[in-house]
């Protein structure tokens, strides 16, 4: 780690803050694009993301580089201890949510070979408008230090994951009625997949403005994620191809 | 933020050090528990492993807090500050690898309900051992603070991710084969993916030791993880259907 001229703690803290805000901004724009890549089986927007995502990285390892050095040098305590250790948590989850969206661009590259199924990516479209509002707004509440409204974002989580459900049935139900949809459809369950993360990493994200506003976490027990990895479905649908 | 009382400097990182050591070993333990679940349909240990995930949660949030006060009290520098943020980033990771396993173990419960097909689990029953391999493998080395050990396990993950790209071609196979494996197959291809992410978070622990034992990242590119994202498939194994 190297050492940087700073003028004040107040200058840091800054610094770090501005930084939240340009990487939120990426992780946002990551989402849209690699989804409107998806969609609309645009290669060279999904070669764009792909290519963005160091970026995100660098930004990440740049901001808890500085963080810590902030918290060794200034030591920080109560609020503006929670500021920092804030800071790097937020942005290890926008880091995360560019990971995500990369990966949705590479899988926007497999489904083209397919030409897509635009009644299967409807859904999917609608999921991720969903995930793009939570992200805009924890990201605004995070800029207001709104506990309220980071509260309302974690409360909505729950909307993703009932999308998710749905749209994996949906999935699972078109690759039974035509074998020929199943390697598409897999990328399309896959990217729906790291959309309800998305969602999860906004929530984090909710979390955490939560604990920087109020020094406490949560009280009431996260919604709960992914009713998909219990389901199942009946093989009914399949029957017809015996 | 509560405070702790604790004596010295030598106190709170030998602290921190065997609660990392903790961690880890529950981690390898939710790992194998989670796969022994799935491949024997034991749902009473895929309920343990669901269960247990809280317990990995806890450690790394109390973990956090402890690190971010022994760097807000002590000020370390150089090779004292870099043991304190990569015992909080290796924390992070191994939460991950608990989540994963959790998640694995609710697709025990789906893939119960169909009786499994044991020639398909051989193939993640294989891949899972590598990544406990890789797991033990790179805590040893953080134990140890091997540098060049490290570099071993980081540069193993290869062999993870092209075991886990050819399970992904033969799931997808199956399922052509016959839509009644459609919701199973599903779902063991969602656990091989969770176990090529636990041998991304093994790599991340490896590039945690390496730092800190050198202060450097590594030179050399990352290899290339999942090729599976951008995969397709010729659907003529299903033509036969048709």
């Amino acid at each position: 780690m190297e050492d940087h001229i700073v003028r004040s703690y107040d200058e840091e803290l800054k610094f770090i803050l501005r930084r939240i805000s340009e990487m939120g901004g990426q992780a946002e724009r990551m989402l849209e694009q690699s989804v409107r890549a998806l969609i609309r089986s645009d290669l060279s927007l999904a070669q764009t993301v792909v290519a963005d995502d160091v970026l995100l990285d660098a930004a990440e390892r740049e901001l808890e580089e500085r963080a810590v050095l902030t918290i060794a040098k200034r030591q920080p305590m109560a609020r503006d201890l929670r500021e920092i250790v804030g800071a790097i948590r937020i942005a290890s989850d926008l880091e995360r949510i560019g990971d995500l969206g990369k990966n949705i661009a590479k899988r926007a590259i497999a489904v083209h070979e397919f030409g897509q199924p635009l009644q299967l990516t409807r859904g999917i479209e609608h999921m991720a408008s969903l995930a793009q509002e939570q992200l805009k707004d924890v990201l605004d509440a995070y800029a207001a230090r709104d506990a309220e409204r980071a509260a309302a974002v974690r409360a909505r989580d729950e909307d993703i994951d009932s999308m998710y459900t749905s749209i994996f049935r949906e999935l699972l139900t078109y690759m039974m009625e035509d074998p020929r949809n199943i390697t598409a459809c897999t990328h399309l369950l896959f990217s729906a997949k790291n959309i309800e993360r998305i969602g999860d990493h906004a929530t984090n994200i909710a979390e955490t403005v939560y604990y920087i506003q109020t020094g406490q976490q949560f009280e009431s027990e996260r919604p709960k994620s992914d009713a998909t990895a219990t389901m199942v479905l009946p093989a009914t649908v399949a029957g017809s191809n015996e």
